[in-house]
């Protein structure tokens, strides 16, 4: 089968090109040039037709047309009666070694957003802020009264600060997770415990169990390692525990993925009968469960949660749990963790080892000390967060009433249903009016949940207005070129 | 062929267990039985004979047959007539997870004495002191100046913060290297800048080429990418350019991995004229080219070394540098950097996102204001370490006469070599005497450099007291019991 034959695997190869300025079909031609030296697009690929690319990025036709027509002009592309139009063959391009992408993977176009830096476009791709004022105070404290200790040694612990990993199994316990310092590694955000994990469990080939939709920067993880994604769907409570046992009987896979505490990106709470259910159910199938609670310390609209999911595991049971201070102090911080039996934490001590020997010292002081505090910094940031959060719910009933949401039940994000349309074509017309929208359909593997987009509700209520202002004028402007139906695109 | 018949195979899964208490036989026994149960030895895994295990140990072969006799007892062994000592072929052990070592990997016993933490020991696997005062300075500066203004944003920056990669730049542009900010991305540490380098560059089964001996964590980094391993030899101005043409011209590699500034182990400075004959014989080959600079802001003593070898690349030629302020400032900071094309740095970018999303910020602020003052920095650290080697030549020329070394360029080791010993079964002896000795073998990926061993002398001068001190013991003992041949073990 020919590469690249359908807008879905291009359009994301594409960036930001519909944020440019000058003229649509200018950007359009710069994008696919970029793409190709960049080695996205090698040789030989084969573009999607004009009249299919201009329907999924949200312009007309002849801009499409008046692209590769550029392009023709310049001998990037070639064109034929019946072969379509292709990246030319014989092109002389650098040669086309890795390019850092994940096969098949969904996450570059928005962590290109990160690595590209800020610009006009509001990003959607990146649900978080600046550092709570804890962070300055015990900052200070620390510079005050230990950093001559903190400094005086080799600066080495592959496994954790030892003060942190206290702190954290403390933390853990008071969840209703008993935990001691030896079953916790430190790992640069909860990100990392997820990429030492899939090197500890997922052979290439093997196969993971995750929910759908899902975050795509995780879901890159697995890719990369060549494992295969099988997909649960969720309802009010949790994933499915029909479709669930299905695929544990069915699929025998390496690995059960789940977010039981503030799913990204619905925002669901699983409920105390259903992490029972599933404990038991993995347990019966003698599959390992990694949770990943990283968006437990968010927003919470209730302030209460059940255990982690490994609380609820029978004896035997092998469980992970992730867990992360970015949410509730600040990215910047890269401070997360990984609890699991000694001796697998012992054996993902090696793989952090191999990753980068260690984390620094510093953070990990920091995180050391607003563990303790940690109730009370998330009393303050939920409501700020249930704040905005009712703030966009407000504006959008106003400016966007056909779109559709579930309020969340906490986390940062609404989980938002666009009526009837492609969230693809939108996010390009969107992209136009400055906002950089992530599409349910990079958080399917199965490339489902077309309709939907990710939006976060963690900006200052200004961010807000002006998001939600972009939003309502593109999608004017998109319902104006008429709605674009939301068809399943088959690869 | 069976899995672990030698003693080179099952010495380095025993890990400390000559330092522990109590008698030799029972520490033995249950360093065995640890291995077990650790998944690092299986069953009916084939035990060595108990005359070599006991010669490579540098114990009584009554040691090992009563360790033997101590697990057969407990089922955990069994012997036959002809066939020898066996794990217990039907023991029922935890199924063996992924065990989190690198197949075929000589850094896991180094690293796990990071794990495991500090002891009694004096490890030589560890040259690192604490900080240098000027990074207390510049937290305080940090805290009193910037501190708002860094903790306002999201945190992640992937590439690295900007204020950083404009300090890194202008460092490497002074040491003769012209470097842009968009060509240098910050990672945790020179050795995660090796780790994203190798998953850009090297497929399963590609080749790499590498200095003998070297560094066993970097070699476990290739070999757990499934790379192959060839090696050069080196001369006293760098690799034996005989060698390096024949390989790049025979075996096609992927990859050309070299430490021109303070080699580890050896400490050997590449000379300037070696430098432009190795770039351009990697141009010519068409092979990239990754030199790890690691070292080079360490004891220095000439005080003055050639430009990076990237200076020295002809146009066309693919060059990556790894840098790091581990050995100036601190191991605990944890940053490094590769800088390299732009394109590649890009694509580093993605492979660091995917691997941590992005490195913390309040250290990379740190090292932005670090960098400026490194020249300050490393004429007193320098001067230190001329001291300390000066101080350990003197000790060993007095205490270990027949031992023999070239004095080191710069770095932080010398690479003894011991009078047509094992190493190996040193080591062991070494460890009873509380010294944890990193065998040359360890380093050198054919099995050679049997006879030397690496020695940090970073260490403060009553510690080089008593880690000579501790050696000479070790090594009286050793001689006593007849030195073991340096016989080359073939597996």
């Amino acid at each position: 089968m020919d590469r690249f034959s359908t807008e879905r695997d291009v359009v994301p190869l594409l960036g930001d090109w519909a944020a440019r300025p000058g003229p649509l079909y200018r950007s359009l031609a710069g994008a696919l040039t970029r793409a190709v030296h960049d080695g996205a697009l090698a040789p030989g690929d084969r573009l999607p037709a004009e009249r299919r690319l201009a329907r999924t990025l949200g312009v007309s036709r002849a801009t499409v047309v008046a692209a590769y027509e550029e392009l023709r002009g310049g001998g990037l592309l070639v064109s034929r009666q019946g072969s379509g139009t292709r990246i030319a063959p014989d092109l002389r391009v650098r040669p086309p070694a890795a390019d850092g992408r994940v096969p098949g993977g969904t996450a570059t176009t928005i962590f290109q957003r990160l690595i590209d830096g800020p610009g006009e476009l509001i990003s959607m791709a990146v649900a978080a802020g600046g550092a709570v004022p804890q962070l300055a105070d015990v900052l200070r404290e620390l510079v005050r009264d230990d950093l001559d200790d903190l400094l005086a040694d080799h600066g080495y612990h592959p496994g954790g600060l030892p003060a942190l990993r206290v702190a954290i199994a403390a933390h853990l316990t008071g969840t209703g997770l008993p935990t001691a310092p030896e079953e916790v590694l430190v790992t640069t955000g909860a990100h990392q415990g997820l990429v030492l994990v899939t090197q500890l469990y997922l052979a290439p080939g093997a196969t993971v169990v995750v929910e759908s939709p899902n975050w795509p920067g995780c879901l890159d993880v697995f890719r990369s390692a060549g494992a295969r994604l099988v997909t649960v769907p969720l309802d009010d409570e949790g994933p499915s525990v029909a479709a669930l046992g299905a695929v544990l009987r069915e699929r025998a896979p390496a690995l059960l993925y789940l977010m039981p505490t503030y799913h990204n990106p619905t925002g669901l709470l699983m409920s105390a009968t259903r992490r029972r259910r599933i404990a038991e159910l993995a347990a019966v199938h003698g599959v390992p469960v990694l949770e990943d609670n990283a968006s437990m310390t968010y927003h919470s609209e209730s302030g209460d949660a059940p255990p982690p999911l490994a609380a609820y595991a029978p004896p035997g049971a092998e469980m992970l749990s992730l867990g992360s201070l970015a949410k509730a102090v600040w990215g910047g911080l890269r401070i997360g963790w990984v609890r699991g039996p000694a001796e697998i934490v012992q054996r993902l001590a090696r793989r952090k080892v191999l990753a980068d020997i260690a984390s620094p010292v510093l953070d990990q002081a920091l995180a050391a000390r607003l563990l303790p505090r940690l109730e009370e910094i998330l009393a303050v940031r939920s409501g700020e967060l249930r704040r905005r959060l009712d703030h966009i719910d407000g504006l959008l009933r106003e400016r966007l009433p056909s779109w559709r949401w579930r309020r969340p039940d906490g986390g940062g994000a609404l989980w938002v249903e666009l009526p009837g349309v492609n969230a693809v074509a939108f996010a390009q017309v969107a992209a136009r009016y400055g906002v950089d929208v992530v599409p349910g359909a990079a958080m399917d593997p199965d490339g489902g949940h077309h309709s939907h987009l990710r939006l976060p509700y963690t900006f200052p209520p200004e961010t807000l207005d002006e998001l939600v202002h972009r939003l309502a004028r593109a999608w004017a402007e998109f319902e104006r070129h008429g709605p674009v139906p939301a068809v399943r695109v088959i690869v």
